[in-house]
Protein backbone atom coordinates (compact mmCIF):
# COMPACT_ATOMS: atom_id res chain seq x y z
CA UNK A 1 0.00 0.00 0.00
CA UNK A 2 1.51 3.40 -0.44
CA UNK A 3 1.24 6.66 1.89
CA UNK A 4 -1.47 9.52 0.88
CA UNK A 5 -0.06 12.73 2.01
CA UNK A 6 -2.91 14.80 3.05
CA UNK A 7 -3.06 17.70 5.48
CA UNK A 8 -5.67 18.11 8.43
CA UNK A 9 -8.06 20.11 6.96
CA UNK A 10 -8.09 18.05 3.34
CA UNK A 11 -8.61 14.89 5.22
CA UNK A 12 -11.55 16.75 7.36
CA UNK A 13 -13.10 17.92 4.42
CA UNK A 14 -12.50 14.40 2.98
CA UNK A 15 -14.18 12.49 6.15
CA UNK A 16 -17.16 15.25 5.96
CA UNK A 17 -17.95 14.42 2.16
CA UNK A 18 -17.80 10.72 3.13
CA UNK A 19 -20.34 10.65 5.77
CA UNK A 20 -22.29 13.64 3.84
CA UNK A 21 -22.39 10.95 0.50
CA UNK A 22 -23.66 8.21 3.40
CA UNK A 23 -26.41 10.03 4.56
CA UNK A 24 -27.43 10.94 1.16
CA UNK A 25 -26.43 8.65 -0.98
CA UNK A 26 -27.36 8.92 -4.77
CA UNK A 27 -28.33 11.96 -3.69
CA UNK A 28 -31.20 10.76 -2.09
CA UNK A 29 -31.71 12.17 1.06
CA UNK A 30 -31.61 9.45 4.43
CA UNK A 31 -33.10 10.96 7.52
CA UNK A 32 -32.18 9.12 10.47
CA UNK A 33 -35.08 8.36 12.63
CA UNK A 34 -34.99 9.28 16.31
CA UNK A 35 -37.57 7.19 18.61
CA UNK A 36 -39.04 9.37 21.57
CA UNK A 37 -39.89 7.67 24.69
CA UNK A 38 -42.80 8.91 27.37
CA UNK A 39 -41.34 12.74 28.80
CA UNK A 40 -42.21 15.59 30.41
CA UNK A 41 -41.21 19.83 29.16
CA UNK A 42 -41.47 21.93 32.09
CA UNK A 43 -41.90 24.96 32.73
CA UNK A 44 -40.28 27.64 35.79
CA UNK A 45 -43.20 27.41 37.65
CA UNK A 46 -43.88 23.41 37.75
CA UNK A 47 -39.98 22.93 38.09
CA UNK A 48 -39.90 24.94 41.15
CA UNK A 49 -43.08 23.21 42.84
CA UNK A 50 -41.92 19.68 41.47
CA UNK A 51 -38.22 20.20 42.44
CA UNK A 52 -37.95 22.86 44.91
CA UNK A 53 -37.74 26.69 44.37
CA UNK A 54 -34.81 27.69 41.94
CA UNK A 55 -33.79 24.57 41.18
CA UNK A 56 -32.09 23.43 37.52
CA UNK A 57 -32.31 20.38 34.91
CA UNK A 58 -29.14 18.65 34.98
CA UNK A 59 -27.57 16.87 31.74
CA UNK A 60 -27.87 13.38 32.03
CA UNK A 61 -27.20 13.27 28.06
CA UNK A 62 -27.75 15.17 25.54
CA UNK A 63 -29.98 14.59 22.38
CA UNK A 64 -29.73 15.43 18.87
CA UNK A 65 -31.59 18.59 18.51
CA UNK A 66 -28.81 21.12 19.50
CA UNK A 67 -28.77 22.56 22.95
CA UNK A 68 -31.50 20.15 24.30
CA UNK A 69 -30.77 17.40 26.60
CA UNK A 70 -32.57 14.54 29.03
CA UNK A 71 -31.97 15.28 32.43
CA UNK A 72 -31.26 13.51 35.12
CA UNK A 73 -34.68 14.93 36.77
CA UNK A 74 -37.06 12.25 36.39
CA UNK A 75 -41.22 12.84 37.81
CA UNK A 76 -44.72 10.51 37.87
CA UNK A 77 -47.28 11.76 36.14
CA UNK A 78 -50.49 10.03 37.52
CA UNK A 79 -54.31 10.03 36.03
CA UNK A 80 -57.61 8.53 36.57
CA UNK A 81 -56.45 4.98 35.84
CA UNK A 82 -52.81 4.84 36.65
CA UNK A 83 -49.82 6.56 36.62
CA UNK A 84 -46.06 6.37 35.46
CA UNK A 85 -42.78 6.20 37.28
CA UNK A 86 -39.57 7.61 36.22
CA UNK A 87 -40.74 9.77 33.27
CA UNK A 88 -37.79 12.04 31.73
CA UNK A 89 -37.84 15.02 32.38
CA UNK A 90 -36.22 16.98 28.91
CA UNK A 91 -34.37 20.40 28.91
CA UNK A 92 -34.01 23.05 28.95
CA UNK A 93 -37.17 24.24 30.68
CA UNK A 94 -40.34 25.60 28.49
CA UNK A 95 -42.71 28.33 28.16
CA UNK A 96 -45.28 25.60 29.27
CA UNK A 97 -45.40 22.66 30.75
CA UNK A 98 -45.76 19.33 28.16
CA UNK A 99 -46.59 16.04 28.73
CA UNK A 100 -45.28 13.20 26.07
CA UNK A 101 -46.88 10.44 26.07
CA UNK A 102 -48.16 6.88 23.80
CA UNK A 103 -51.29 5.89 22.92
CA UNK A 104 -50.87 2.45 25.46
CA UNK A 105 -49.78 4.98 28.02
CA UNK A 106 -52.96 6.77 27.69
CA UNK A 107 -54.85 3.95 27.99
CA UNK A 108 -52.96 2.98 31.15
CA UNK A 109 -53.26 6.92 32.79
CA UNK A 110 -56.75 7.07 31.56
CA UNK A 111 -56.15 9.88 29.62
CA UNK A 112 -57.29 10.54 25.95
CA UNK A 113 -54.47 12.59 24.84
CA UNK A 114 -54.48 13.90 21.26
CA UNK A 115 -52.13 13.47 18.21
CA UNK A 116 -50.59 17.20 18.46
CA UNK A 117 -47.73 18.98 17.15
CA UNK A 118 -45.05 20.32 20.53
CA UNK A 119 -46.90 23.58 21.86
CA UNK A 120 -50.32 23.10 20.26
CA UNK A 121 -51.77 22.34 23.71
CA UNK A 122 -55.24 24.13 23.63
CA UNK A 123 -57.93 21.44 24.65
CA UNK A 124 -55.43 18.81 25.43
CA UNK A 125 -56.28 16.67 28.78
CA UNK A 126 -54.58 17.57 32.45
CA UNK A 127 -52.71 15.16 34.26
CA UNK A 128 -50.70 15.21 37.62
CA UNK A 129 -47.57 15.46 37.83
CA UNK A 130 -45.11 13.96 40.88
CA UNK A 131 -41.82 15.41 42.01
CA UNK A 132 -39.65 14.81 44.83
CA UNK A 133 -40.34 18.38 46.60
CA UNK A 134 -44.49 18.54 45.29
CA UNK A 135 -46.49 17.71 42.90
CA UNK A 136 -48.77 19.50 40.05
CA UNK A 137 -52.36 19.48 38.82
CA UNK A 138 -52.12 20.14 35.40
CA UNK A 139 -55.56 21.26 33.37
CA UNK A 140 -54.00 20.40 30.25
CA UNK A 141 -50.42 19.76 27.90
CA UNK A 142 -50.62 15.61 27.79
CA UNK A 143 -50.18 14.67 23.80
CA UNK A 144 -49.30 12.60 21.58
CA UNK A 145 -46.93 14.10 19.90
CA UNK A 146 -47.58 13.96 16.17
CA UNK A 147 -44.45 11.94 14.58
CA UNK A 148 -42.29 15.24 12.33
CA UNK A 149 -38.83 15.97 10.40
CA UNK A 150 -36.18 17.86 11.52
CA UNK A 151 -34.70 20.02 9.12
CA UNK A 152 -31.83 22.80 8.38
CA UNK A 153 -33.30 25.66 5.37
CA UNK A 154 -30.09 24.90 3.33
CA UNK A 155 -30.89 21.11 3.09
CA UNK A 156 -34.68 21.97 2.87
CA UNK A 157 -34.42 24.09 -0.42
CA UNK A 158 -31.73 21.52 -2.18
CA UNK A 159 -34.25 18.87 -1.73
CA UNK A 160 -37.34 21.58 -2.72
CA UNK A 161 -39.21 21.23 0.87
CA UNK A 162 -40.62 23.90 3.10
CA UNK A 163 -41.50 24.51 6.58
CA UNK A 164 -44.82 23.30 7.71
CA UNK A 165 -45.36 21.00 4.68
CA UNK A 166 -46.70 17.67 4.65
CA UNK A 167 -44.83 14.35 3.39
CA UNK A 168 -45.24 10.99 3.15
CA UNK A 169 -42.30 8.78 4.44
CA UNK A 170 -41.31 5.36 3.74
CA UNK A 171 -39.41 3.43 6.78
CA UNK A 172 -38.56 -0.21 7.38
CA UNK A 173 -38.25 -0.49 3.71
CA UNK A 174 -36.24 -3.40 3.80
CA UNK A 175 -37.75 -5.14 6.73
CA UNK A 176 -40.92 -7.14 6.78
CA UNK A 177 -42.78 -4.51 9.01
CA UNK A 178 -42.28 -1.57 6.33
CA UNK A 179 -44.66 1.21 6.05
CA UNK A 180 -45.49 4.64 4.59
CA UNK A 181 -45.81 7.02 7.17
CA UNK A 182 -49.12 9.76 5.97
CA UNK A 183 -48.97 13.20 7.36
CA UNK A 184 -45.76 13.49 8.33
CA UNK A 185 -44.96 17.34 9.22
CA UNK A 186 -42.00 19.04 8.45
CA UNK A 187 -40.40 21.26 10.98
CA UNK A 188 -37.70 23.38 9.20
CA UNK A 189 -35.17 25.69 11.40
CA UNK A 190 -31.83 27.28 11.63
CA UNK A 191 -31.17 25.06 14.62
CA UNK A 192 -32.30 21.68 13.49
CA UNK A 193 -30.17 18.20 13.25
CA UNK A 194 -31.91 16.41 10.42
CA UNK A 195 -33.87 13.50 12.15
CA UNK A 196 -37.53 12.28 12.20
CA UNK A 197 -39.41 11.76 15.22
CA UNK A 198 -41.65 9.22 15.75
CA UNK A 199 -42.60 7.78 19.47
CA UNK A 200 -41.88 3.99 20.23
CA UNK A 201 -45.12 2.51 18.80
CA UNK A 202 -44.58 3.84 15.23
CA UNK A 203 -41.32 2.62 15.48
CA UNK A 204 -42.16 -1.15 16.55
CA UNK A 205 -45.29 -0.79 13.62
CA UNK A 206 -42.78 0.09 11.53
CA UNK A 207 -39.92 -2.60 13.00
CA UNK A 208 -37.16 0.29 12.91
CA UNK A 209 -35.02 1.80 16.05
CA UNK A 210 -32.61 4.48 16.79
CA UNK A 211 -30.47 4.75 13.80
CA UNK A 212 -32.38 3.39 11.19
CA UNK A 213 -33.10 5.80 8.15
CA UNK A 214 -36.61 7.42 6.29
CA UNK A 215 -36.94 8.34 2.97
CA UNK A 216 -39.60 11.12 1.59
CA UNK A 217 -41.50 9.34 -0.95
CA UNK A 218 -44.25 10.60 -3.74
CA UNK B 1 -95.49 8.10 5.81
CA UNK B 2 -96.62 5.11 3.90
CA UNK B 3 -96.41 2.11 4.60
CA UNK B 4 -94.38 -0.92 2.52
CA UNK B 5 -95.68 -4.46 2.63
CA UNK B 6 -92.58 -6.91 2.54
CA UNK B 7 -92.37 -10.25 3.35
CA UNK B 8 -90.26 -11.21 6.27
CA UNK B 9 -87.52 -12.43 3.37
CA UNK B 10 -87.87 -9.59 1.11
CA UNK B 11 -86.76 -7.59 4.40
CA UNK B 12 -83.35 -10.12 4.94
CA UNK B 13 -82.51 -9.72 1.44
CA UNK B 14 -82.84 -5.48 1.75
CA UNK B 15 -81.46 -5.53 4.97
CA UNK B 16 -78.16 -7.71 3.77
CA UNK B 17 -77.76 -5.66 0.74
CA UNK B 18 -77.46 -2.62 2.61
CA UNK B 19 -74.86 -4.07 4.62
CA UNK B 20 -73.14 -5.52 2.30
CA UNK B 21 -73.06 -2.14 0.20
CA UNK B 22 -71.81 0.06 3.11
CA UNK B 23 -69.22 -2.74 3.47
CA UNK B 24 -67.77 -2.55 -0.37
CA UNK B 25 -68.65 1.08 -1.21
CA UNK B 26 -68.74 1.82 -4.47
CA UNK B 27 -67.37 -1.69 -4.78
CA UNK B 28 -64.61 -0.56 -2.88
CA UNK B 29 -62.99 -2.79 -0.43
CA UNK B 30 -63.50 -2.21 2.94
CA UNK B 31 -62.06 -4.22 4.94
CA UNK B 32 -62.57 -4.31 8.99
CA UNK B 33 -59.89 -3.54 11.38
CA UNK B 34 -59.21 -6.51 13.83
CA UNK B 35 -56.71 -5.19 17.07
CA UNK B 36 -54.78 -8.14 18.18
CA UNK B 37 -53.61 -8.10 21.98
CA UNK B 38 -51.01 -10.59 23.46
CA UNK B 39 -52.26 -13.89 23.54
CA UNK B 40 -51.32 -17.91 23.42
CA UNK B 41 -52.78 -20.40 21.42
CA UNK B 42 -51.78 -23.95 23.70
CA UNK B 43 -51.47 -27.51 22.62
CA UNK B 44 -53.17 -30.36 24.45
CA UNK B 45 -49.73 -31.27 26.35
CA UNK B 46 -49.73 -27.89 27.25
CA UNK B 47 -53.08 -27.59 27.97
CA UNK B 48 -52.63 -30.64 30.38
CA UNK B 49 -49.83 -29.35 32.35
CA UNK B 50 -51.19 -25.53 32.74
CA UNK B 51 -54.43 -26.06 33.41
CA UNK B 52 -54.91 -29.98 34.78
CA UNK B 53 -55.26 -33.41 33.27
CA UNK B 54 -57.87 -33.33 30.75
CA UNK B 55 -58.87 -30.03 30.90
CA UNK B 56 -61.05 -27.97 28.41
CA UNK B 57 -60.81 -24.39 27.51
CA UNK B 58 -64.32 -22.27 28.25
CA UNK B 59 -65.06 -19.64 25.95
CA UNK B 60 -64.93 -15.90 27.35
CA UNK B 61 -66.18 -14.87 23.76
CA UNK B 62 -66.21 -15.39 20.10
CA UNK B 63 -63.74 -13.73 17.76
CA UNK B 64 -64.47 -13.00 14.37
CA UNK B 65 -62.65 -15.90 12.74
CA UNK B 66 -65.27 -18.79 12.69
CA UNK B 67 -64.82 -21.02 15.72
CA UNK B 68 -62.43 -19.55 17.28
CA UNK B 69 -62.85 -17.70 20.73
CA UNK B 70 -61.02 -15.70 23.22
CA UNK B 71 -61.43 -18.36 26.54
CA UNK B 72 -61.93 -17.96 29.98
CA UNK B 73 -58.36 -18.87 30.78
CA UNK B 74 -55.16 -16.72 31.35
CA UNK B 75 -51.65 -17.25 32.00
CA UNK B 76 -48.65 -15.83 32.90
CA UNK B 77 -45.89 -15.33 30.91
CA UNK B 78 -42.72 -15.00 32.22
CA UNK B 79 -38.92 -14.16 30.24
CA UNK B 80 -35.33 -13.24 31.26
CA UNK B 81 -36.40 -10.12 32.21
CA UNK B 82 -39.71 -9.52 33.56
CA UNK B 83 -43.36 -11.01 33.14
CA UNK B 84 -46.74 -10.91 32.02
CA UNK B 85 -49.89 -12.34 33.87
CA UNK B 86 -53.42 -12.61 33.04
CA UNK B 87 -52.53 -13.55 28.94
CA UNK B 88 -55.67 -14.41 27.26
CA UNK B 89 -55.74 -17.97 25.96
CA UNK B 90 -57.37 -17.97 22.65
CA UNK B 91 -59.51 -21.30 21.92
CA UNK B 92 -59.51 -24.05 20.27
CA UNK B 93 -56.60 -26.04 21.42
CA UNK B 94 -53.64 -26.27 18.31
CA UNK B 95 -51.31 -28.65 17.46
CA UNK B 96 -48.38 -26.08 18.64
CA UNK B 97 -48.20 -23.91 21.59
CA UNK B 98 -47.42 -20.57 20.26
CA UNK B 99 -47.48 -16.76 22.37
CA UNK B 100 -48.11 -13.84 20.44
CA UNK B 101 -46.98 -10.77 21.73
CA UNK B 102 -46.15 -7.08 20.59
CA UNK B 103 -42.58 -5.82 20.28
CA UNK B 104 -43.27 -3.46 23.31
CA UNK B 105 -43.89 -7.13 25.68
CA UNK B 106 -40.95 -8.40 24.05
CA UNK B 107 -38.68 -5.24 25.72
CA UNK B 108 -40.57 -6.36 29.07
CA UNK B 109 -40.08 -10.33 29.17
CA UNK B 110 -36.03 -9.41 27.65
CA UNK B 111 -37.63 -11.71 24.51
CA UNK B 112 -36.44 -10.92 21.39
CA UNK B 113 -39.37 -12.24 19.42
CA UNK B 114 -39.23 -12.12 15.33
CA UNK B 115 -42.08 -10.89 13.19
CA UNK B 116 -44.02 -14.13 12.21
CA UNK B 117 -46.25 -15.60 10.34
CA UNK B 118 -48.78 -17.89 12.84
CA UNK B 119 -47.81 -21.33 13.33
CA UNK B 120 -44.07 -20.57 11.68
CA UNK B 121 -42.24 -21.21 14.96
CA UNK B 122 -38.40 -22.37 13.92
CA UNK B 123 -35.98 -20.72 15.24
CA UNK B 124 -38.02 -18.39 17.42
CA UNK B 125 -37.52 -17.94 20.97
CA UNK B 126 -39.09 -19.59 23.67
CA UNK B 127 -40.52 -18.58 27.60
CA UNK B 128 -42.19 -20.24 30.19
CA UNK B 129 -45.81 -20.44 30.85
CA UNK B 130 -47.42 -20.35 34.04
CA UNK B 131 -50.88 -21.88 34.93
CA UNK B 132 -53.08 -22.68 37.72
CA UNK B 133 -52.15 -26.14 37.78
CA UNK B 134 -48.57 -26.15 36.94
CA UNK B 135 -45.65 -24.99 34.75
CA UNK B 136 -43.65 -25.38 31.47
CA UNK B 137 -40.70 -23.79 29.75
CA UNK B 138 -41.39 -23.99 25.97
CA UNK B 139 -37.86 -23.73 23.83
CA UNK B 140 -39.56 -21.75 20.93
CA UNK B 141 -43.05 -20.51 20.31
CA UNK B 142 -42.88 -16.86 20.84
CA UNK B 143 -43.53 -14.26 17.82
CA UNK B 144 -44.68 -11.16 16.99
CA UNK B 145 -47.28 -12.07 14.76
CA UNK B 146 -46.83 -10.12 11.17
CA UNK B 147 -50.10 -8.40 9.85
CA UNK B 148 -52.05 -10.18 7.24
CA UNK B 149 -55.74 -10.25 5.99
CA UNK B 150 -58.14 -12.73 6.29
CA UNK B 151 -61.02 -13.49 3.42
CA UNK B 152 -62.74 -16.11 1.79
CA UNK B 153 -62.43 -16.93 -1.79
CA UNK B 154 -64.89 -15.38 -3.77
CA UNK B 155 -64.42 -12.25 -2.47
CA UNK B 156 -60.74 -12.31 -3.26
CA UNK B 157 -61.73 -13.52 -6.68
CA UNK B 158 -63.91 -10.69 -7.28
CA UNK B 159 -61.15 -8.53 -6.24
CA UNK B 160 -58.45 -10.12 -8.20
CA UNK B 161 -56.40 -11.56 -4.70
CA UNK B 162 -54.83 -14.57 -4.22
CA UNK B 163 -54.04 -16.47 -1.00
CA UNK B 164 -50.28 -15.73 -0.04
CA UNK B 165 -50.04 -12.59 -2.05
CA UNK B 166 -48.35 -9.94 -0.48
CA UNK B 167 -50.42 -6.19 -0.80
CA UNK B 168 -50.63 -2.55 0.73
CA UNK B 169 -52.74 -1.35 2.88
CA UNK B 170 -53.69 1.89 3.84
CA UNK B 171 -55.55 2.81 6.86
CA UNK B 172 -56.55 5.51 8.93
CA UNK B 173 -56.61 7.93 6.17
CA UNK B 174 -59.61 9.75 7.69
CA UNK B 175 -56.67 10.71 10.91
CA UNK B 176 -53.91 12.64 11.03
CA UNK B 177 -51.30 9.12 11.96
CA UNK B 178 -53.06 7.57 8.39
CA UNK B 179 -50.58 5.29 6.95
CA UNK B 180 -49.55 2.75 3.93
CA UNK B 181 -48.57 -0.63 5.84
CA UNK B 182 -46.40 -2.58 3.11
CA UNK B 183 -45.90 -6.37 3.33
CA UNK B 184 -49.44 -7.60 4.59
CA UNK B 185 -50.18 -11.14 3.86
CA UNK B 186 -53.45 -12.41 2.10
CA UNK B 187 -54.53 -15.07 3.94
CA UNK B 188 -57.69 -16.62 1.74
CA UNK B 189 -59.57 -20.04 3.24
CA UNK B 190 -63.08 -21.11 3.35
CA UNK B 191 -64.12 -20.48 7.21
CA UNK B 192 -62.26 -16.85 6.91
CA UNK B 193 -64.42 -13.77 8.04
CA UNK B 194 -63.36 -10.56 6.20
CA UNK B 195 -61.02 -9.06 8.76
CA UNK B 196 -57.08 -7.47 8.49
CA UNK B 197 -55.17 -8.53 11.59
CA UNK B 198 -52.84 -6.35 13.26
CA UNK B 199 -51.15 -6.00 16.41
CA UNK B 200 -51.93 -3.13 19.34
CA UNK B 201 -48.54 -1.12 18.30
CA UNK B 202 -49.59 -1.26 14.67
CA UNK B 203 -52.78 -0.08 15.49
CA UNK B 204 -51.67 3.40 17.63
CA UNK B 205 -49.52 3.80 15.37
CA UNK B 206 -52.10 4.10 12.79
CA UNK B 207 -54.63 6.11 15.22
CA UNK B 208 -57.26 3.24 14.92
CA UNK B 209 -58.89 0.77 16.54
CA UNK B 210 -61.71 -2.48 16.08
CA UNK B 211 -64.45 -1.53 13.91
CA UNK B 212 -62.38 1.13 11.41
CA UNK B 213 -61.33 0.16 7.72
CA UNK B 214 -58.73 -0.78 5.79
CA UNK B 215 -58.37 -0.66 2.04
CA UNK B 216 -55.72 -2.41 -0.22
CA UNK B 217 -53.70 0.03 -2.42
CA UNK B 218 -51.30 -0.19 -5.17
Amino acid sequence: MGTINVTKEELIKLVTKIVSDELTQNDELRIPIGVSGRHVHLDRKDMDILFGQGSELTTLKPVKQPGQFAAEQVVTIKGPKGELKKVRVLGPLRSKTQVEISVADGFKLGVKAPIRESGCLEGTPGIELIGPAGSVKKDNGVIVASRHIHMTPDLAEKYGLKDRQIVNVEIGSDNNRGLIFKNVLMRVTDTSALEMHIDQEEANAAGVSNGDFAKIVE
